[in-house]
């Protein structure tokens, strides 16, 4: 073990290109006793939607530290770069303020000190219009990982005025139906919803029982199941995810495909 | 260095979702002292035959250590999660009993000590349906790292029962001829067979002479050769891969489309 | 912090396979202490031309240590394997003399002592015919990260025989037109130029004027913008890349599609 504190790294700079390693490059430079953690770079381009719904569920999992998250359409715009103390767990979050980091933010308890560390001292100057990933990002999560305030490493604003990016709540229609929206899809066409397990109890869909799934155009049944071996090939299942939401799949095939859905889609189910 | 023994990780979680990024954020919570080495995350979705030979191939080049591996079409079923200790070199797998890691076994002198880690008191609780990856392998794997001994992580269970799923051995059919499975692809489209340059000598086959292959309804000429560069562009090649299997390829092409062959296909080769 | 210095490590080994892992593992086997920072693995395959820009383009990024690069479509000929002391930073480059470091080499002063390491004491036995990056690179740059001399790793050679893969210069034609190469292209069909901010100036190209590019039979006009806002959806920018070259990109889209351009081609621009 050593003096610095762990970084997470989570983007959508994707595994071709060399952005996530020159990221990393720089943090090792600055602090080369911190274990960079890489969560994923494989966000849908420019996706808030994913990206933060991506970064809430994985954080439970990770050591609390730094946590660096980079999605960010409006690189080289108006917007405020941050970094965030959080109320619980002692985590810091590091990257745009366009919502990406709102929902970590709620799961542990919200903010307790903000900065924007846009004109950080720490940034690696000329700072670049397009990679704030490189030139803001990674030394001020580097230099957080050695121990540095937050106070040292930009101006403090206002928790309050933070862009918030929160998942949209799920609605029940009349009874037994619920209205839900497509958090994101995995590699394998399983569409996660921004409805959990609990939620959907509420709502009155039981594990075991039929389900009638409805998006855009599509209607399909299936089994609200526990794991997909209860389905037959091709068969349409409701299951609870790995962290506890509900995701629709397909078994050796593709919800998305079926329904033709994509983050931010509805989709509509009720007992079949 | 640290006191803490390396774990290397292979898996088919992809580059794109944050699975392996989870493991990877569940083993440096509970052992951040432990080095993770990803050997791959890029095996084919639930492809047990591909996971096996390149976790077998790859282990010889690694430290001895813990080695986890996860490709597990079973997840949520009544497969058994292990922990096996090796005859030889002082390494340890930590995967699902299913056949992934029994080549890799073999490698090294069999079995010493298997536990089942299915309840382990090492999972993260609750254990979810479908990904045991985080919830069941990547806490032994970090615990195992940090020197607790199998015995602790699990209940002892006898080594002759461990799932094999063993290589497809080559078959010589009527003199120098010789029937061989296709083992996996590379991303270049070459296929590596279960077919040693031993094996293959003793089958008559002569590095540096023209051979013929057969898989499916194509046939096509080439060369057994040393290097790409021997066979103009185009033209299909037998070579030794770097673990000493041969390979079917095509110079700055895709035996894989020639043939139009997947794991577990058969190859014919002989003389051309 | 360890004794041993960081490796940094790029290849065109990709995400799906093996190789990158197993060359992580060499390293780790032999130099358990030392870091290794992958900048990518994404460089298309045996493109010496966008591995040689990439390369250059993130060592300053970097910490000063060892830097490991393999794109080798020569492996296995009698093309040497090369470990490069850089006459400034303090920083030695591994990897096949094929012109892929020779970029990197110019951006730091050239080269102050070279070593044909082909047939280093360090390589692993016996050698493959194919997979140099885990048998000769990956072994003689964790000998260098742990301090072991060149000189000892492979024989001295004349860095003035080492090939060179430089950069095709940018040509002004009559007046304010300028011809430039593209060097390479990143996932988001952005198509990066051999022509730095300042040759473009001296050119006559002026930020936030307008702009008309050719390439093959296409000719588009766009803007010389400071961020991608500043054209609508589908329009064509030249923007300052973070690397401070210029860079053909269209708004949401595709340059390499629009142009239908690769690596190498020429592309001509002048003022709208």
């Amino acid at each position: 073990m050593t003096g610095a504190r762990p970084i997470t790294f989570l983007s959508d700079y994707g595994a071709d290109d060399e952005f996530a390693g020159v990221c990393r490059a720089v943090i090792s430079r600055i602090a080369p006793e911190a274990a960079v953690i890489d969560l994923t770079h494989g966000i849908a381009r420019h996706d808030l939607r994913q990206g933060s719904a991506v970064l809430a569920n994985a954080l439970p999992y990770t050591a609390p530290g730094v946590h660096l998250a980079v999605v960010d359409p409006g690189v080289g715009t108006e917007r405020r770069a941050v970094a965030l103390a959080l109320v619980e767990g002692g985590r810091v979050l590091v990257g745009p303020d366009n919502g990406l980091l709102w929902r970590a933010c709620e799961r542990f308890g919200g903010v307790s000190e903000a900065v924007d560390v846009s004109r950080s001292p720490a940034r690696l100057e000329p700072v670049s219009a397009t990679f704030h990933g490189r030139d803001v990002f990674a030394p001020v999560a580097a230099l957080l990982a050695l121990g540095e305030p937050l106070s040292s490493l930009g101006e403090r604003i206002d928790p309050a005025g933070l862009i918030r990016f929160a998942r949209r709540e799920p609605e029940v229609e009349g009874g037994r139906r619920v209205r839900a929206a497509v958090a994101y899809a995995d590699r394998f066409g399983n569409a996660a919803l921004d409805l959990s397990a609990a939620e959907a109890e509420r709502a009155g869909l039981r594990a075991g029982e039929r389900v009638r799934a409805r998006a855009g155009t599509q209607t399909a049944e299936g089994v609200y199941a526990r794991t997909f071996a209860e389905v037959p090939a091709g068969g349409l299942l409701l299951y609870r995810d790995s962290y506890d939401n509900l995701a629709l799949a397909v078994n050796q095939a593709s919800a998305v495909e079926l329904f033709a859905i994509e983050p931010g889609d509805d989709v509509v189910l009720e007992p079949g």
